[in-house]
């Protein structure tokens, strides 16, 4: 199964990073296998430092706001007890991983994490088609130099009444966000500033 | 906010009922209101005993079951203590609940049920794109006599690789019901004999 959920690991200075991960887990949520992109900041620091922390959390503001790089502030987080991490204080479950295994030699390294300590901080919402249609234009925010323009307005198109159908202001904010960062995305594409 | 959840209600002579429910939900989760069909069988169970209980949980094969009226046994419930009412003992969380307001005047007739009593039973895995493909591909189930064969079949093909790439075995024998029961329906629709 793959979950997906906000990893937060700590740069060489002890700088907060915040991103999406969607590792696959095992039934009893023992070992994650992690596969972030060479190129991810995700991916240096647990190469630099063999710790980080998964998230769970129904919160799609931040999980959007991770995904399109736009967090403003760190969110606010405590110290792991059991690695050298930040626990997310908004998150539902969290989970302190040590690496244990990095096989780099694809695009996208597949790291075995062991889950070596955890916690509850509240319950995950359930099933909510809002929050859901946030998490999906999230993850079409991540892909808009590999989809046409075409399908990205399809897309946010489809999942939009969702939001509005049966999200609340969080929800709204969130998808909005990612509507406009697309909309800037491609914008940038037309002018071919992208790859000036 | 809508909760996409089980509801279960009991009929005249104490038989279960299980059914799917978005309720709108408010932040506390002090009062659902309930937004059922009223030839659906949750509505005359609510209207005739006023009570009931609303499930959140990740559960797709029940869920998808329930919504395409293919359970072939009662799931496993206990007692509710606080109402007449079963508790689905494999859910996330429960909620007993006492209806206060019906009101009638419009096909999806609205409820107003107040929250009696509550409890957790175990953690919400947390956002997975296949559970929530199977979400979606029963909502489509429930809605066959409004959409074209068409729509139902690209929604699906666009469905069955979340499922396969992020699900485990219940996802994919829950999507895999939804299907054929989504096929049957066209085909008895192509045949006209549904409406015999």
């Amino acid at each position: 199964m793959i979950l997906e959920g906000i990893m937060t690991t700590l740069g060489p200075e002890g700088s907060l990073n915040v991103a999406p991960m969607g590792p696959k887990v095992d039934a009893g949520m023992t070992r994650l296998l992690l596969r972030p992109f060479q190129t991810s900041t995700t991916y240096a620091n647990l190469r630099r430092t063999g710790q980080g922390v998964f998230h769970v959390t129904d919160d799609v503001e931040l999980l959007a706001a991770a995904a399109i790089g736009t967090l403003e502030h760190d969110p606010p987080t405590i110290a792991a007890t059991a690695i050298e991490g930040r626990i997310l204080t908004g998150c539902c479950r969290w989970y302190a991983l040590r690496v244990r295994e990095i096989d780099d030699r694809q695009p996208r390294t597949e790291i075995v994490a062991e889950v070596v300590d955890q916690g509850f901080r509240r319950e995950f919402f359930g099933f909510n088609r809002a929050k859901h249609a946030v998490l999906e234009a999230a993850i079409l925010a991540t892909r808009v130099h590999l989809l046409s323009a075409d399908h990205l307005h399809a897309e946010l198109s489809r999942l939009r009444p969702l939001v509005q159908k049966t999200g609340g202001p969080p929800e709204e904010r969130a998808f909005a966000m990612v509507e406009r960062h697309i909309d800037a995305r491609l914008g940038e594409d037309a002018t071919g500033s992208s790859d000036a």
